[in-house]
C-alpha cells in the first residue's frame, strides 16, 4: 500500500482581479510530520471566506499576506491523525487555520477542539466558528442594537449576514436584509424570520430601504461595500451605527476601492462607522461561542451550510462567494473528508 | 434725518460650485420692528463658517435649506437696539442666528448674550461660540485622545482646527496639523504650539504623516474630506477615532462627493468615524463655554480672528474660506460695526 500523500493547493500568482485557476497551484507532497507540541490533521472541511480575497493580496492588513508558492491560507477542520501536544488525541476534532490541503501540522495551541456529537463539522465552521463570532460581536458588541430599533444587514443571506439577522431578531429588532435575487429573499424573511428583503440584483436598494425603515437605519452591518453601503448611509437614522465587516463588491476591484460618497451622512446624524475583523475579538470568544452555542442548541438560531466536494474545486468555489452564488456558510468538504 | 435702512444680503439663486456674486442679492428695506419676545440687534459682525456652503443646497440635512429669496442664514452678533423680551435690554450685546444684514430682529430665547468686556465680540464668535464648541466637544466627546496619543487636525489654521490642536495639547498629546501652505504651517507650530505641521500645498500629505506620526495617527479630525481624509485614513493607528466634521474641499463639488477609498482602514483597525454638527450639543453648550472661556482667559489658548470690512463684500470674503486664505476665525464687520 503506498503511503497517503498530501495534495496541497498553493498561491501560484496574486491575480489582478477575480481569481482564477491559474492563480492557484496543486501539488503533491508527503505528509508531514507532526514536531514537538505539534498535531497532524487529516482535514476534512475547508472554510471559504471572503477575508481570503485579502489574504492574497500584497500590502500591510491585519495579517501577512500569503505569499506566492505558500499552501493557500484557510480556516479548515479535521480529524487528528497523530499527536505530540498533550490534551489532544488521535481520533479528536480540531478547528484552525490549517490551510487548503489534506492534511496539515498544526500547533496544538493553535487549533480548537470541536465536539462533531454537538453540531456537524460544517457548522462548526459557520455558526459556530468564525462567522458566527463575526456576526455576534460585530452585531452586539459595535451595533448594540437595542430592542425596537431597525436593522439593515446586507449580505444577508451569507454565512455573516444570516445570523446577524437573526440575532438581532433575537435582540428584538426589526430586521431587513439586503440580498441578491427573489430566492435568498425569500429565504431570509420565510424561513429565517427577517422582517422584509431587498432584492439588490432586482430593486432598488436606496428606494426599498426607504419602504421598508420608514424611521431610517439605527444599526447597519455592512458586508458588501459599494453601491449598496451608499444606499444604506443615506437612509441613516440619527445616532445610527454602521459596522463595517467586510466589502465583497470591492475585494476584486481592479481599480481604486469605492469610497463611499455618501459617508457625510455620517456628520449630518451624529452616526458612527466602525470596523473590525473578528480576530479583535480573541480574548472574548469563550463568550461568543458560548452565546452561539446556546442559541443554536435551542433551535433559536438556523444555520445552513452549501457544502460543495472535491478540494480540486477550491478555485471555483471560492469564486460563487465573489458571484453570490452561495447560500449560507460555503464550506469545501475534502475528497472523502468526514 | 433720513430713518436708518436695512442692507440685507439674500440668496439670489443656489450657485452650482463656488457661489460667486450672482448668487447674492443686496437689497435695502425698512429696519423691522421687534414683537413681543422680540429683539431688534444691530448687527456688527458676521460669522463666516463652512457650514454656509451646506445651507445653500438643497435637500434634506440637519437644518432646512435657505430658501431663494431669503436673508442668507449666518450667525452674527451685535447691540441690542430695541427689546420687547425681559432679561435683554437695550444696549446689550448678544449673538445667534441673525443672518447676512445690518438689523435683524429675532425671539428672545434665540439669542445668547455675550460680554464684549471679556472678550472682543469676534472672539465671541469663534473660540467662544460655534468654532469653540465644535472643537470642545468634536475633539473632547467623539475623539477622547488619551494623553501621549497623537492626534491630526485637518484645516489646522482654520477657525475650528487651530483650536482642536490646542486643546489636544492641553490634554498631552501630540499633535501634528495639516495646513495649507508655509505660512500656515509655521503658525500652527510656532505660534500654536503644535508638534509639527504637514503643508497640503507642498508636501505629500501621506508621507507627512507617516514622517509625524511614527506610531500612527490615534485620533484624526477632519474638516477636509477628499485626498487629505484618505491620507490620513491610510495612517491609522489600531483603535484609532475619526472625526467627521466637515469636507471643505467637496463643499463646492459638481460632481458627485468622493467617498473615502481607504475606508477600509477602519476594518483593519478596528477604527471609528463618527460624524456630528455642533447642534448636537446645545444641551451641554454651557459646559463648553465655561471650559473654552477659561482656557481663553488664561492665555492657554490662543484665539486669532481674520476680520473683513464691509457687509458688501460678503460675497468674496465667503470664499476665502474655500481657497484657504483665511487663517483663524473669519469674520465679516459690518460698515460701521462696533
Amino acid at each position: 500500500m503506498t503511503p497517503p500523500s498530501n495534495t496541497t493547493c498553493r498561491l501560484a500568482v496574486r491575480p489582478e482581479g477575480l481569481p482564477t485557476r491559474e492563480t492557484w497551484n496543486f501539488s503533491e507532497h508527503e505528509v508531514p510530520e507532526p514536531g514537538d507540541g505539534e498535531v497532524l490533521v487529516k482535514v476534512s472541511h475547508i472554510s471559504l471566506d471572503p477575508a481570503m480575497r485579502g489574504w492574497i493580496r500584497e500590502g500591510r492588513s491585519y495579517i501577512p499576506p500569503v505569499q506566492v508558492g505558500e499552501v493557500m491560507r484557510a480556516i479548515a477542520a479535521g480529524e487528528v491523525v497523530a499527536s505530540n501536544f498533550p490534551g489532544i488525541d488521535v481520533g479528536d476534532h480540531v478547528s484552525g487555520l490549517l490551510g487548503v490541503q489534506e492534511y496539515a501540522v498544526a500547533n496544538g495551541h493553535a487549533v480548537q477542539k470541536i465536539d462533531p456529537s454537538v453540531a456537524p463539522i460544517p457548522t462548526w465552521l459557520g455558526a459556530l466558528g468564525m462567522p458566527g463570532m463575526t456576526a455576534y460581536f460585530g452585531l452586539l458588541d459595535i451595533g448594540k442594537p437595542k430592542e425596537g430599533e431597525t436593522v439593515v444587514v446586507s449580505g444577508a443571506a451569507g454565512a455573516v449576514g444570516a445570523l446577524v439577522g437573526q440575532i438581532a431578531k433575537l435582540e428584538g429588532c426589526r430586521v431587513v436584509g439586503i440580498a441578491g435575487g427573489p430566492e435568498k429573499s425569500r429565504y431570509v424573511v420565510e424561513e429565517l424570520g427577517f422582517d422584509a428583503a431587498v432584492d439588490y440584483k432586482n430593486d432598488d436598494v436606496a428606494a426599498g430601504l426607504r419602504e421598508h425603515c420608514p424611521d431610517g437605519i439605527d444599526v447597519y452591518f455592512d458586508n458588501v461595500g459599494g453601491e449598496i453601503l451608499d444606499a444604506a448611509l443615506a437612509g441613516l437614522a440619527r445616532h445610527a451605527r454602521v459596522i463595517i465587516c467586510g466589502a465583497i463588491s470591492q475585494y476584486n476591484a481592479t481599480e481604486a476601492v469605492a469610497g463611499p460618497a455618501n459617508y457625510l451622512s455620517l456628520l449630518v446624524n451624529h452616526a458612527t462607522m466602525t470596523g473590525f475583523v473578528v480576530s479583535d475579538y480573541g480574548a472574548r470568544l469563550a463568550e461568543g461561542a458560548r452565546a452561539m452555542g446556546e442559541w443554536v442548541a435551542e433551535g433559536k438560531i438556523k444555520t445552513r451550510e452549501d457544502i460543495v466536494q472535491g478540494l480540486d474545486t477550491f478555485p471555483e468555489t471560492l469564486n460563487k462567494l465573489f458571484s453570490g452564488e452561495n447560500t449560507g456558510k460555503l464550506v469545501l468538504q475534502v475528497n472523502g473528508g468526514g
